[in-house]
């Protein structure tokens, strides 16, 4: 393996899973610059890694320099970034590359796709590393990085990962909206939603082995006009929910009966 | 433990882990019957039921008589049935429980809210067991049962149970829905929806620990106009979906922005 230097500029939930990742790897991650201090130090204490504040401290002798910062905050955290010459790479994955291009020599974008959190511990092989890169060399310093935390490595484009960044948001951030509205109906029933638990854990973990469209089950899979009925019946006086449920109905209907 | 002697109606997802679990804990399966023969023999030979297909022949003597077939089907079943003395319990979600009060004298209804496949194993022990019954003798044989198998047995009525089922299908039907929605886009893109697989477990991991609320990420969560304009011009060609995508960042960021 390539050993290789990397500063991060950011310290929050995916700064937090690659750095730790990179540095058990055999990596050296040797900077931590981010707007919140404390999270810094939290970070680069576990590496002895420099940390600070101040964008314009960021190493030029790096060979790698992830910006782990929020999708709305990547365009001002470049502006504020000094021109430095070593590779400059964003983890964002709905930003394009070319975001970095107006600043820096070398640049490419290192997406993770999946959720971190900090508290949660993530096995860092099976998630889905997405590289692009403005040149072979740049490309070749993210790759020895990716290679060495996860086996899933993969060339994607900024047109393509902006569709894989789209499909996690149905299959992830819309998921957890209907966790939640379920969540909700029940505490209005006063009702208990732990009861879900374990049925929301197996629906994903059938799709480990399953396709979706073999997985699917309910109502509307099996054309039960007269549940179908009833639920809208229940949801009468939840306008809302009521258009959510005829909407997926109406969608499942149509694949499997229409 | 009351050891208990039960006889199970189907031979399906249902029938298989339950009856299975039962005779591990100790209870006697003496009985399956079923339309398809194969599968009760498949099911019978386990314990060395007797197995058939003829409902005429549900033994009387058993302490409790388990109904494990879809929710479309219970009324023809139990049309077909002899109004036999032993204990009728159903396992259907959806379903009343005076659907067997026409026939039976004791009866009641015995609801896993878990999503079973023959393949799949299942901790039992985990698996919400709802219980409703006509009488308290027949409660205590449902009871007995429940509690060989799993942790969480619970007093349910028919009306608040109709509202679990109706929760379990926003959370387990329609989330797979999504699935199949982010698969499909994604194939129609040429690109593989392998790469969701991770982040649709971790997900469904986080609602054990997380409230749905806490765990909400995405665009529509951060208030991000831009990104949600964006993502829906990529779907401008797709007008179902785009309606989709629509209804979600509304309901989302109303929740938390409006």
């Amino acid at each position: 393996m390539n050993k290789r230097e990397i500063a991060f500029i950011g310290s929050g939930n995916v700064a937090w899973h690659l750095a730790r990742a990179m540095d058990r790897a055999g990596h050296t991650v040797s900077q931590i610059i981010s707007r919140k201090e404390e999270h810094a130090f939290e970070l680069a204490r576990q590496f002895g890694a420099y940390y600070g504040t101040d964008l314009s401290r960021v190493y030029d002798t790096v060979d790698l320099c992830l910006i782990c910062v929020g999708d709305d905050d990547l365009e001002s955290v470049v502006t504020s970034m000094p021109p430095i010459q070593a590779v400059v790479a964003h983890t964002c994955g709905p930003k394009a590359m070319n975001v970095l291009g107006v600043k820096f020599r070398q640049y490419g974008v290192f997406y993770p796709l999946q959720s971190f959190s900090k508290l949660r511990p993530v096995d860092m092989l099976q998630v889905p590393i997405m590289l692009e890169a403005s040149s072979n060399a740049a490309y070749s310093v993210m790759r020895d990085v990716a290679d060495a935390i996860s086996n899933k490595v993969s060339d994607v484009s900024s047109n393509d990962r902006l569709k894989y960044h789209l499909a996690a948001v149905f299959a992830n951030n819309f998921v957890n909206h209907l966790y939640h509205t379920s969540e909700r109906y029940l505490q209005e029933n006063q009702l208990n939603f732990d009861y879900l638990r374990p049925i929301i854990e197996e629906t994903a973990m059938k799709i480990k082995s399953l396709d979706p469209a073999d997985a699917q089950t309910g109502p509307a899979r099996r054309g039960d006009d007269h549940t179908i009925e009833r639920h809208l019946k229940m949801l009468q006086d939840d306008p809302d929910l009521r258009q959510l449920y005829q909407l997926f109905s109406d969608r499942i209907t149509k694949q499997f009966n229409g």
